[in-house]
């Protein structure tokens, strides 16, 4: 149960004054890989959201080992491993275009009750994947 | 019909590889300074969507005068003189600590209705106060 | 004097509670197109900036023409019409995966010296394209 | 070594289509906060920098016990309890206007030379405060 994204570029607007990308945007980075893996997967994240479920971010780890700068092309590996319950967690990977290694990460994020924000069991059609 | 924020301090990750701020961010003082005149106005804007309004952005202009960088203090002067129909429109001036302008601008938002997306008339106690 | 990009998709984080994307990544979408085209002509914004040249943005416009939400796929066109003096001088329009302009705008950016910050003259090998 | 920002009010902006602070933003926050209290010690980032010495965060975690959404008002405690190294760890609490405690987060950062991006000691006028 793993994704590779195609290659992204950096953005210019995603790099603050010390010449990097701010460290804030490696989450939006792992958000998109997940969101591109559950598509893959038939499994749009519009669809979950129409399902009345949202799937907040609830715990998050990052580890900078190279930063990633202007211009640098990379992409996300992203890996689910356990079976989701009432979370899914998900690693992630990103490599520059030199297959370096630059940040790792984890996330787990919960399903919810759109209305009532209250824990929701992970839809059966995600849970049957596993 | 104007307001002046209080004083807002540039954040680190606002700034880009050129050493100022994004020119992206300005669009969101803008926004901060509407809002917050329409709190002082009693119109809170949680109310205007609770009530079923939205009020995108339509159309916008900015004109950078002199770069915000990290570590300035700034306010953000803005002012509706028109009184508003289906859209309402403000412009900005935003001064650093020195009361340099730095930053002029305008925006026009309309009102619509959430669930239908189609444009409404400006609701009455936001008109009345024209 | 002209260039599309590829398509683009809508990430998570730039809808904003009103479920639409927010008026300020416009800015960054227009910002990626013309980058794009500058690597095209073989003028990569890295080795304008390592040329001792910043290119801020001095003037933008945009008109919202119809909202992208999350899950949008669309694309830039990018238009540069006038010889560049000590500004450049683009214009944009983007569309989503029906072909429908969703968006207009207008940028104007400086040749500035990277330290000294005083204008500059649009580098040669920019304004021997046109 | 302990410090307490003022009131914070979430921006429309930082709120995404789930209705909630997209989580992306909570790395600002604690940012904002170990900023603001360096320079309450006399330290401000911009004389860091200004030394040549740069502090990219290398590490981060956080957890979210409760969303933020627009509108709230919320402060930030941040403390570093541990004498510096190469590296300076900081614990974060973010709480609402309520006092309920809405999100945790560690981060480390590290010293670097900001030509070489080799690491670097703490500057003894950090590391004198401990």
């Amino acid at each position: 149960m793993n994704y590779t994204t195609g290659k992204i570029k950096v953005r210019y607007n995603e790099t603050d004054q010390m010449g990097i990308v701010h460290h804030s945007n490696y989450l939006k980075f792992f958000e998109l890989a997940r969101i591109e893996w559950l598509e893959k997967l038939n499994m749009p994240y519009e669809e979950i959201e129409s399902n009345n479920i949202i799937l907040p971010v609830v715990r998050c780890e990052l580890k900078f080992i190279k930063p990633l700068i202007f211009g640098d092309i990379f992409f996300v590996k992203v890996l689910c491993s356990k079976k989701p319950t009432s979370t899914i967690e998900f690693t992630y990977e990103i490599y520059n275009d030199n297959n370096e290694l630059t940040t790792e990460g984890k996330t787990s994020l919960a399903f919810l009750n759109s209305s009532t924000r209250k824990p929701s069991r992970c839809p059966k059609i995600i849970s049957d994947l596993f």
